[in-house]
């Protein structure tokens, strides 16, 4: 089951000729990503502040279907697609009144803050990630 | 030969563990990009207002290789790889001290701001992007 | 009474000292203006583009008290202090866990978007603001 | 002397009505009080980082004449006004074609990014800063 959240448009997403600004689509979906981590309990304040870890993006591979405009309601729609040793594949589709607008496959590795090096996952993060991890 | 642009990594433009905030590399891209076709004396306020065409991006690639800190010198070196009839396909390597740190594939499409469908590039455009086709 | 909204401080609107960027406040203070006008069932969207009117802010008077951080949850304390015959006069405090932590006076004057040339309030819009309007 | 800078009006600058989005001009003039403190050779960074101090602006009051325009260059024309035991009065015109467009009083307060706490001036940033001090 995905993970969903939804956000409008907001009038300073807009670009000038009336359409979403792509970078605020990544800030919505920095936004998401932080809201799931928080939908299993866990929030991004602890794993960076408490456990000194982060959450870099490595790849991300967007396809724009059309364009939203000022007042849309974007749901974004997160399937955990593979949970790795400390990897993460998410794919995001957006829509707006159920048609897809946009959508992103995601790599995220979890890195020590302190060495930039990559860790494994904690149980107890990699248990709330399976929650919405895609059936076979 | 590339379209070459260098950019600061602004306080802004950093995130509370000290590295970039991906929107922020995608805002500094759309600043290139807008350099970019301004290089050859085109600028996106003529195409947007006077020739009422807009440039979406249509699908992005990206990758990040290692993170960019907060006083880091960005160099954007922006390769057209194809124009289509109305598409135009670049490749961007982002550089810190001539060390690859993110790469982008992006398509972009001319299309018209009044009824969102793609316009052939005009002769004087494709001339200009021309000017950065990667040598075959 | 006052028009009220919480927020929280997103990864995003943090700097890298660990507190809120100021710029983030201001995007998230044009978030509530917007929702002030949609409670009274007028929106933005509305207002520019069927009624070409746009709502400049003209002045703002800012204080900052003491820094949120990552986490901390914003609420929007928005009182309308006068309307005038094109004007609007606000005042939002913003606290967190009841302790004010930035506030701001306002005055946004209602333009036509075509000259930018101010406009007198129409009557239902003025009518919705007055909702908000501090008591004698 | 002030000291002064030219940024471009961005697209990414711009809201969908076509002016500038206000929280856009308060992120240039980050980017403005950063450069007046590279200009005399103290950088944030060295600041954040090094000497573990802040720099939080802890008043603002702001008048916007008239607007920008994409394609509009704005220059910062930034007035020291008055040096204190911690703070930093600032004034800055910005203008385009030599026109006044908004202006902002501002106070910074230097503090401990430890105990967020307020700190005397060192000497080496306060000799910088006066550089730019208004006769009297």
């Amino acid at each position: 089951m995905p993970f969903t959240l939804s956000k409008p448009m907001r009038f300073g997403d807009c670009d000038l000729t009336g359409i979403a600004y792509h970078p605020a689509y990544l800030s919505m979906l920095v936004d998401v990503n932080e809201a799931m981590f928080a939908s299993f309990g866990i929030t991004w304040q602890e794993i960076m502040f408490e456990r000194e870890l982060g959450l870099p993006t490595v790849t991300m591979n967007i396809e724009f279907y059309r364009p939203a405009v000022y007042g849309d309601v974007l749901t974004f729609n997160v399937n955990v697609r593979k949970i790795g040793k400390s990897s993460l594949d998410l794919e995001t589709v957006v829509t707006v009144r159920d048609e897809p607008i946009w959508s992103i496959r995601q790599r995220i590795v979890l890195t020590s803050t302190t060495d930039h090096k990559s860790r494994p996952w904690p149980d107890d993060i990699r248990a709330g990630l399976e929650r919405y991890l895609e059936a076979a």
